[in-house]
């Protein structure tokens, strides 16, 4: 059996000591487990950022990964504590939509935590991370049966991820899905689909800014320029050389765009 | 023998070397270490806050774990260099308080470390942690005996925990230990003690506001109100939901609150 | 053979997933990997201050260890991905000088990596990190020979490190390497060369301000003294005590500083 993997994502920061005691949890269940960050610096509370952060990240890991998801306002609440499978990546997170792109198109089996029997007692009312998520995704990592934590459901939670709309012939509208450290704008324009920009004329408008140029890399763009470019995640992007995109035209995440092919 | 575990806690941040340095260190001596930080990003020079994060994190971890804590604003002084054994933890810093949280009522073995042989040449005046703790904790985590490293003492610097105090029936004064990333403003009142307030009437006065509520969770209060809950750490917090309790207060390390019974 | 340990150091933060991404790579090709960061909070594009802290950390590392380097704001143009072997260390990061000081001195062998097989497909234009640099880390680090990933290049680029120059006698000029996070001005003075500082008399001149103090440690200040001491990483720093010496006197990388002997 490889070497077992944890990712952990969640909201905590990195100046208190809620990351560490998640990992203090694993690693008394899993000793042998390697513990990843995925992040820990996000938005408080940003449930779809996270959900962006944890599905691009998903796709380098190698089947068997455990995947840790704490954004988590609702601890202590009746929402539940998930699991599931999809792809032979394994998830752990509350039932808030934070796995919606994560699963997308991967047929996921979902179930309900609901075997109280490897939670941490005395169970807190504010730290679930520590004491419900963290156990359960340790003794998973350690070869646990999922079946032994809950009963499949469907009634998961899933978050609206906004798509493209053709509004009229040649003409989109879609969303900045996630702005990054150097201020690139990820748009909702997947590459697959759109790829045709990078050959052919069109306007992307963007809070009232009009962008027309498309570059292969930063190193292509004149100084000052913003332009569009394909983006790793295979989005595009809406981006600047050694400066912020986002900040330059007032974009954030949800921040409406539109399409025109010329 | 299990995979040793070595956490570390610093002032360093994480914007220089050196946390990695101290990491160099103790993978050259002890290369199967599993290394966990505990934080690196809190206030500089902050014994209290680091002791404080120190004992929250040791909790999840097993026995046999070796935490390495530097936070050291003496470094290069006469300050001793110690190493404490209690409840099968093993713990390297500088004598200066840091510890007394994380050992209190554990009954621990303390050392002063004088064995220089251990510490890496040349010896830094200003890194000690990279220098004389790293290599410590590293060879402790290798399984070395903690006897090698110096003599028992009996006189290592404690700091003052501040406790409530009860000032007239049904009415004590306490203080903020710690404002953490979300600004809950958590007390030094333990849920052993004040869990009372869940079922009873109170009031508790901090920094010129008066807070009556409490809450089960989060989700339980109604936005924008600031009540008290049952923190994950085992004490009070004065918590808000989704804003920042301590700043809408005024709150911070050390300020004073009043608890009276109703 | 032992655990084989690949540090990072990007410029790429840590609210986004992209350090994870790479790390995903690498344990998918090694699973057996120790990840250590070194820095992810630098400067954005800041080549020679990540190139000083890359060169610091490389010291406690043990030989047989791959670094990874990722400061690249050349990506996706035709700047050469480099693999570079020196005193037993590996690292891989783009030709753009970030491996200069860590280089120095060693006599290395430095490699472009042609070897296309290598790369993770497909080849994005903007994150040669997660799909050049991190797949070639991951395979020096599970055995590959480093013949096998390109040939052997002269022409790689160094940055000009700046370095003393007398310009009188005992007058020499210098220069500021770099300020961390407590505000040390780390300066391209080397305690080799001037540790006579300790035992004559001296003035320092930066930024407008004359500094003729040294101190052994930082509690031999008086407080809000600025003074001389020797830094860990070999140079003689620009100090203060518990605060910010580079805030003080205005002090940054690149800062010119003139330094006699009296």
């Amino acid at each position: 059996m490889p070497r077992p993997i944890v990712t952990l994502l969640t909201d905590f920061g990195l100046s208190d000591h809620y990351v560490a005691a998640m990992k203090g949890v694993i690693l008394s269940i899993c000793p042998e487990a390697a513990l990843v960050d995925i992040t820990h610096e996000g938005a408080p509370f940003h449930i779809f950022e996270a959900g962006y952060e944890l599905a691009q990240a998903v796709k380098t890991f190698p089947p068997g990964t455990v995947h840790l998801v704490v954004v988590d306002p609702g601890v202590g609440s009746s929402r539940r504590p998930l699991l599931a499978e999809a792809s032979g990546h394994r998830f752990v997170a509350p039932d808030n939509g934070v796995l919606t792109m994560a699963l997308a198109g991967r047929a996921p089996t979902v179930r309900e935590a609901t075997a109280t029997e490897y939670f941490r007692q005395p169970l807190s009312r504010t730290f679930h991370g520590r004491d419900i998520f963290a156990p359960i995704a340790a003794h998973l990592a350690a070869g646990a049966d999922p079946a032994a934590f809950g009963p499949r459901i469907d009634d998961y939670k899933k978050l609206v991820i906004p798509v493209p709309a053709e509004t009229s012939p040649g003409q989109w509208t879609g969303a900045v899905l996630r702005v990054d450290r150097f201020g690139n704008a990820i748009t909702n324009f997947d590459w697959n689909t759109f790829h045709w920009l990078a050959e052919r004329a069109f306007t992307m408008d963007a809070a009232g800014h009009r962008i027309d140029a498309f570059r292969n890399n930063y190193t292509e763009a004149a100084e000052g320029e913003v332009f569009v470019l394909r983006g790793s995640a295979g989005y595009l992007e809406i981006s600047a050389q050694q400066r912020s995109a986002a900040a330059a035209l007032g974009l954030r995440h949800g921040s409406p765009l539109r399409l025109t092919a010329q």
